[in-house]
């Protein structure tokens, strides 16, 4: 999918391998003319067009073994589903509309390669990655339109999504207001249930990528194949319903911080209303990242839907002031209030 | 840089890091709104805005340490240059005017971080990189708008340029046709020969990254620090010169190939017509990759300049028709006629 944008030359072994993926994602790339894809991956650039009225967004995520999936835990397909779910879920939370991806990646030689193949592995694994990648494309209608492939010893993918919204329409994460009411979209915590069952099964003698057993397949569906609220944040969007949103790619209590913190407002959460996945414990849905479910604000006297486009929505709390010596966010449980803070990991320290 | 688009949690340590690279793209950034940047750094997406009958150019490179620069022979002021050279250089092959950049970094601890010092290197790598990344970013008016960070075990860079250009005026590697002459910008060979030398004092005792004798800094200029040709770009679409364009990134005998494959043409070079950078030899300059010049075609009637912007052109052959039996890229020399073949490298095979 490397466009032959630049830098590196590329011999038979990765031109064939760039002939494969140009093949396949040309299929969605033909359909991709509605978006607005003018020229795809062939030239410099890819070339994309806008309907009037319409202003972009550009999101980036950096996908990289041992830290964001591993490759002795994740199906590739699922390694690609997950990567497209992080760019995706950037551009629900805004309420834009895909127009195109792009994916570069950086992969070992045994990933990229007939030779990488091992006893029962019938198929080379960025055949695989590709599989779980179009099939969430084609869902969203989003075409792969260039990208770029090296060698790396780290297993890494950069995903790009460009997306467009009615300029001055896009839901942003500032403009929460105190005395708002608080939404997500579906369950949360089900993504971090599925993650603690999946290194319980991997920490026992199974294969390497541990072979899933039936009866463990739905409960490891929401880690595995998270959706992107792709529908519900642009109906938000064209509702004019919601005053600020993000996607839950961190956590609850992270994002939500996030959201205060650009709209310089507090919260507080009810607990007994939050919408628990029925796997997940309270911790999980509080804490979990990676739900890709959509956090949102609405003005108390507007009328929010009880599900969009099929998936639920909940109230789980309230905007409020932040006010010297209050915590800035609180959580409401049946023992009293008590602050919610951010649980996040330290990358670089 | 990371927008906070998702995914994965981050400390106290990498918030830091983020809110410094941040406060170093808000320059930038404030200049941006006259490029189109409406939103930066801050929200799931960034928001940008074309102006009125232009459409989008977009473009990804990934570089990685081992394959691309090496963290042991490449200051990181040149790692910053050259990734951000790599991603310009494809708009000034389409001839659109950067709007924005977007740069996702995987950096090992040891580069991200004060811990990471060495004895008698008083700054961060991450710091001087961004030095060299923000010095062409804002020779180019290019604001930072976006990225993601995370931790690697290899240094990996990937780099998003969003372009514009009027609708429907790019130049495109497509449009060559029989008969029309071949121009290059600038000189040939340089960075190959800087690499060269480059590789040829690495190999002796020196510190590692070597240190750059003053005699030696000129001539490594062509490999540290190329110079994306977008000012020259721009003119060639601007004035509707060109019938086809590509940048000389794999070097002159694998970019033209691309460039007579996409057009369905042939080509002849004549050697002696060839401006080759004066430390440079023959095969550097055919072969040699990351100049970073402008490789275009033009009609035979046309009135190509000597110079664009302050850059030399020079006419060096010519596009003929394909024919059965006869190489796709011809080379003139004074013992005659030969095949010029494309020489890139295996990267999987």
């Amino acid at each position: 999918m490397r466009q032959d944008q630049s830098g590196t030359s590329h011999g038979q072994g990765e031109l064939a391998l760039l002939a494969g993926i140009r093949q396949r994602a040309a299929g969605a790339a033909s359909k991709g003319h509605k978006n607005g894809l003018r020229l795809g991956i062939g030239d410099d650039c890819a070339l994309l067009t806008l309907r009037a009225g319409e202003e972009l967004a550009v999101t980036t995520d950096l996908s990289i073994a041992g830290s964001h999936f591993r490759l002795d835990w994740h199906p590739p397909e699922a390694v690609g589903h997950r990567v497209l779910t992080r760019g995706l879920s950037d551009l629900a939370a805004m309420g834009a509309r895909p127009v195109a991806a792009f994916l570069s990646l950086g992969l070992p030689r045994s990933l990229a390669t007939a030779a990488g193949r091992r006893a029962g592995v019938s198929r080379r694994w960025i055949e695989r990655f590709l599989d779980g990648y179009l099939a969430l494309a084609e869902t969203h209608n989003t075409p792969l339109a260039g990208g770029d492939l090296a060698e790396s010893t780290v297993a890494v993918a950069d995903i790009v999504l460009i997306g467009a919204v009615p300029r001055g329409r896009a839901l942003l994460r500032s403009g929460a207001r105190p005395g708002d009411l608080l939404y997500v979209t579906g369950a949360l915590g089900g993504a971090s249930a599925g993650l603690a069952r999946l290194a319980e099964l991997a920490s026992t003698a199974h294969p390497n990528p541990p072979r899933i057993p039936k009866k463990l397949e739905a409960l490891l569906a929401p880690h595995f194949y998270p959706q992107p609220r792709i529908a519900q944040g642009l109906r938000l969007q064209r509702r004019g319903l919601a005053s600020a949103a993000i996607d839950l790619s961190d956590g609850l209590s992270t994002d939500l911080t996030h959201l205060c913190e650009e709209s310089g407002v507090a919260a507080e959460v009810d607990a007994d209303s939050l919408p628990i996945h029925p796997e997940a414990t309270l911790d999980q849905a509080l804490h979990g990242g990676e739900d890709y479910e959509l956090l949102f604000t609405a003005p108390s006297a507007a009328r929010a839907p009880r599900s969009i486009a099929g998936v639920s929505v909940t109230c789980i709390g309230r905007i409020l002031k932040t006010r010297a010596g209050r915590p800035a966010l609180i959580l409401i449980t049946q023992q009293g209030r008590q602050p919610l803070k951010p649980q996040g990991w330290e990358h670089f320290c």
